[in-house]
C-alpha cells in the first residue's frame, strides 16, 4: 500500500479563485514576496520553536493536481480554461528561504520567505501555514515539558486524543525535535525514526485471572523490557506488591536490573513516594518509576518541587494537542513585488495596529552578545543591506523608538537559509536526531530569564533603520491617501 | 498520485507488545469485548455529537501490514518470528457495533463495541481512538457554533490553523456534520463532499495599485461571488466606500444583486452596524455582510445579542482546533471475555473512582418521553435483556441510586448498530448530507436546558437493574480479594 498521499487539494478554496483572477488580469508572471510569520507565541512563552519544514519540502516537491482534481474544479463553473490547463502542469518554480526546523523563533520575524510567481505562491499558502503552525506548536510545548522535567525523560503518548492521523504522527516528530525523549507511536518510529517505546494496558492485566498473573506473563515475554502498570486494581495494595514479587521471581534470577512501574491514576506524589520506598526496601532501587495522566509542564513542575520520585513522565493529550494553547497563529502576506526588475515593498495597514505587517524582501539576523554567546536580539534588515560586524552595533525597538541597545562584542547569524532555487530543492535536511540536538542548542544560547512560564523576558525582534523607514513611508503614504 | 494511505501503523507500542504477548501465551483465539466511550463532555457541555464512524469503517476494511512494516517490527527484537508471520496476513475478523454519526451522545455509554479475538481487538485501539476523538470533538464544538449563530450561517475557515492535514481536512467534515454550513478548504470539498467557500486574501488587494482596483477586478472574474474584503487599509473610510463603487459599477449593471463584504478585524459589531448603515443608504440591502477574526461560540451570541447584522460567521482556529477544550476524552477497556461460550465481564478498578468501567456486553437504548418526543436518559443493559415497552418503565441513578424516575409513556432507541460482522462491514453509510440533517434531528430532541453553555442540564445515563448488580458483585468481588 502506498504511504505517500497527495495532499495538493488542502487549498483554501479563495486561493483558487484568486490564482484564476490574476491569470484572468494578466498576472500570469508577477514575480511577489510572501512572508509567513507569526504575531504572539502560545502561552505568552518567551520564544517558540521552528518545525514542520520536512513537510513543507515534501509538499513543495510533489505538488501537483491530477486529473481529477482538475475535473473536480471545472464542475465548480467559476474558472477559465486556460487556467486549468494551466494547474495540469503545475510545479513550484519559485525560491523558498526559510529558519531552519529546531530553531528559536520570535513574533514579527519571516519564518519562510516564498519569492515566486503570484499564482505559485498563493496556491501553496495553506498548506505551509497547516504545516509550520502545527508542528512548531507541538515542538514548542514539548520544549517546555523538558524544561520542566530536567533531567527526567519525558515520553509523548498522546496519539489516541490527537486531531487525527497527521496530528500523531507528525506532532509526535515535533514533540521529539522540541525535547520529548520517547513517543508511544509505532509509525512515528517506522516513517519519523523517532524511538518508540510503550508498557502494557489495564486491558493486559483484566484478561489474567489474577494482576500477579499478567505481571508474571509479561515479564517472561519481555525480561529485559518490563514496565508493570499499577493502577488496574489497586495500586499501592496489590499493583506494588505484585510486581515486587514478578521482579524477584522471574527477572532477578536472570540477573536482570532494568524494569519499571508506572502509576497512572490517583495523587502520583504520594503513590510515587510510597512505591518508591517500597521498591527500595525489597531492594530494587533500580526499578524505575513512570507517571502519566494529564500531566503538563506545570504539573511536572509541581511533582519534581514536591520531591516526587518520577523517572519518566508520560505525556499524552496536553502535549499533542498543546491542550493549554493550541493554536500557532502563524499567518502568510505579501511583502513586496516585482516590477521591472526592481523589488517593490508591500504594506498591509489594518484597524487592529499589531496587524499592520513589515514590507520588503528582508534578511533575519539573530544577534549573539560575546563573550556570554547568548541571543540577545534579532534584527530584520532589508535584503541587501549589509552590517559592518567590525563596528558597535545600536538597535532601537519599533514601537518605542527612543529605546536603544548598542552592542560591542558580537556577533551575527543570517537565520533564513535558501530552501529552494527556481523550483529546485537545494537544502538537504538534517536527520532528526541532528534537529533535535540543534534545537536543544538553541535552547542553551537563552538566558533562564526567556524559559520560565510566568512573565517570561520578552525578546526584542527589531528592524534596521532603512526597513523602518521604508514602513513608515508606506504607512504615510497610504494613510496620506484619500482614495484607495 | 494515490490519495489512500496506509495508516495501520498508527498504533501505540504497547498494542504490539501486549498482541505478540497474547500470542506467546496462547491467548490467539480468544475473543473479548472491548468499549469505546468517554467520561466527560468538552467545555461541561450537556451532550457531544458522535462523528469518525466512517474513517473506523475504511481503516478497518484496509488495515494490513506491508513487508516493510514487518521488517521493522522485527528489527526492534520483540517479536516472535510465529507473530510477525501472523501480522504478514492480519486482517479484522470480529464484530464491531457502532452509534452512527451525528447522534447525540453522552459520556459513559460504549460509542463503540468491539467483539473480536484479543490481537486484533487491541491492534485497533488506537486508530479508533484518534478517529472517534477528534471527529466528535469538532462536530460538536461546531453544533456549539451553530447554536449560537440560530439562522446565520458559518463557515468553517481553520484549515490553516488545524492540527496537520487530517485536522484540516476531516476536521470540516466534522465540523459540517455538527453544523457548519461551509468550509474553506477544497480537499473537503473535493474528497468529502463539504460545500467548499471562499472569498479573497488581502494579498488581491495589495497586488493592485488601489484597493477600488482589485475590487473591481474580481467582481469582473466572478460577478455571481463577489465578496469584498474590507480591512486591508480602512474598513470604514476606505473598504465600504470601494465596495459599493465597485457593486454599483460592475454588479449593478448586469442585474446581479448578490455579493457580500467581509470584515476581519477591529470591532465588529460596530463596523458591522456602520457598513450596514452605508451599504442600506447606497440601496444595497442585498448584499450581506460576513464577519472573522477568532470568533467562538461565545462571541457569536455576544455579537448576536448586541445587534450585529453579520450573515455569515467566517470561524477558524477556535472551531478547528477546539480551542476552548481541545481533547475529547475517549478511552477503549476491556469489557467482558468469553470462555466456553459464556461470555465473562471484567471490571477495571482505580484509585480515581470515576475510571471504574462498566462491565459486559451492552446495548445502549435512548429513552424518549412521549408525546414530547424529547430525549429523556439513556439506559445501559445486559446484551441480552428485554425491556416489555407496554409496561412502565423504573431507572434510577447508577451514584444516587435512590433516585428513580418512571416513564409511563416513552419509546427506545438501540443506538449501537452492527457495522462489521465477522470481519464484513454490514452498514451502508449515509451520505454526509443524511449525516448532517440526522444531527439537527437529533439535536431537536435535547430540551434547550440541555444547550445552553452554562451549567447545562446534566442527562442520565443509567444502568438496569442487572447489569448495575454484576457491576457491584465484581467491585465487591476485587475489594475482597487480598492477593489480586
Amino acid at each position: 500500500m502506498n504511504h505517500k498521499v497527495n495532499e495538493t487539494m488542502l487549498i483554501d478554496f479563495y486561493e483558487f479563485t484568486m490564482a484564476n483572477g490574476y491569470f484572468d488580469h494578466g498576472y500570469t508572471s508577477q514575480i511577489v514576496y510572501f512572508d509567513l510569520f507569526f504575531r504572539k507565541t502560545p502561552n505568552n512563552a518567551g520564544y517558540a520553536i521552528m518545525a514542520g519544514l520536512e513537510s513543507v519540502i515534501e509538499y513543495i516537491k510533489e505538488i501537483s493536481f491530477s486529473e481529477d482534481d482538475i475535473a473536480y474544479l471545472r464542475k465548480r463553473n467559476l474558472f477559465n480554461d486556460q487556467f486549468l490547463t494551466y494547474l495540469e502542469n503545475f510545479k513550484f518554480t519559485g525560491d523558498i528561504y526559510a529558519i531552519e526546523e529546531g530553531t528559536v523563533i520570535f513574533p514579527n520575524e519571516p519564518l519562510i520567505t516564498v519569492r515566486a510567481p503570484i499564482i505559485e505562491a498563493q496556491l501553496i499558502e495553506t498548506y505551509l501555514l497547516v504545516a509550520i503552525n502545527h508542528q512548531s506548536l507541538i515542538a514548542t510545548k514539548a520544549s517546555r515539558l523538558k524544561y520542566a522535567a530536567k533531567d527526567r525523560l519525558i515520553i509523548e503518548m498522546g496519539a489516541r486524543r490527537a486531531h487525527g492521523v497527521s496530528s500523531a504522527n507528525l506532532g509526535a516528530r515535533a514533540a521529539y525535535i522540541g525535547g520529548a525523549d520517547f513517543t508511544s507511536n509505532t509509525y512515528a518510529d517506522r516513517h519519523h525514526l523517532i524511538p518508540a517505546s510503550g508498557t502494557m494496558a489495564h486491558s493486559w492485566i483484566q484478561l489474567f485471572d489474577t494482576e500477579y498473573q499478567a505481571f508474571k506473563a509479561y515479564a517472561e515475554s519481555y525480561p529485559e523490557h518490563s514496565t508493570f502498570l499499577l493502577d488496574t486494581y489497586d495500586t499501592l495494595k496489590s499493583g506494588v506488591p505484585n510486581a515486587i514479587k514478578v521482579i524477584q521471581e522471574v527477572l532477578i534470577p536472570k540477573g536482570i536490573k532494568k524494569c519499571a512501574v508506572r502509576i497512572d491514576s490517583g495523587d502520583l506524589t504520594y503513590l510515587s513516594k510510597q512505591a518508591r520506598k517500597m521498591l527500595d526496601e525489597a531492594g530494587l532501587n533500580f526499578c524505575k518509576i513512570i507517571a502519566s495522566n494529564a500531566l503538563d509542564e506545570h504539573l511536572i513542575k509541581a511533582l519534581i518541587e514536591q520531591g516526587a520520585p518520577i523517572d519518566i513522565f508520560g505525556v499524552g493529550e496536553r502535549l499533542i494537542t498543546a491542550k493549554s494553547d493550541p493554536v500557532f497563529g502563524g499567518v502568510y502576506k505579501l511583502a513586496a513585488i516585482e516590477k521591472d526588475g526592481q523589488i517593490h515593498p508591500k504594506i498591509k495597514i489594518s484597524d487592529n495596529p499589531n496587524k499592520i505587517t513589515t514590507p520588503h524582501f528582508k534578511h533575519v539576523y539573530r544577534i549573539y552578545e560575546q563573550p556570554s554567546g547568548k541571543a540577545a536580539a534579532d534584527l530584520l534588515t532589508v535584503h541587501d543591506e549589509v552590517i559592518d560586524t567590525s563596528k558597535p552595533l545600536t538597535i532601537f525597538d519599533p514601537e518605542y523608538t527612543w529605546q536603544t541597545q548598542t552592542f560591542e562584542q558580537y556577533t551575527l547569524k543570517q537565520l533564513l537559509i535558501p530552501i529552494f532555487k527556481n523550483g529546485q530543492c537545494v537544502y538537504t535536511l538534517p536527520s532528526v536526531e541532528e534537529i533535535r540536538q540543534h534545537c536543544q542548542n538553541e535552547l542553551e544560547t537563552l538566558w533562564p530569564e526567556m524559559r520560565r512560564f510566568e512573565f517570561p523576558h520578552q525578546y526584542y525582534v527589531d528592524l534596521s533603520q532603512k526597513l523602518w523607514d521604508i514602513k513608515m513611508t508606506l504607512i504615510n503614504d497610504r494613510r496620506q491617501r484619500r482614495v484607495f
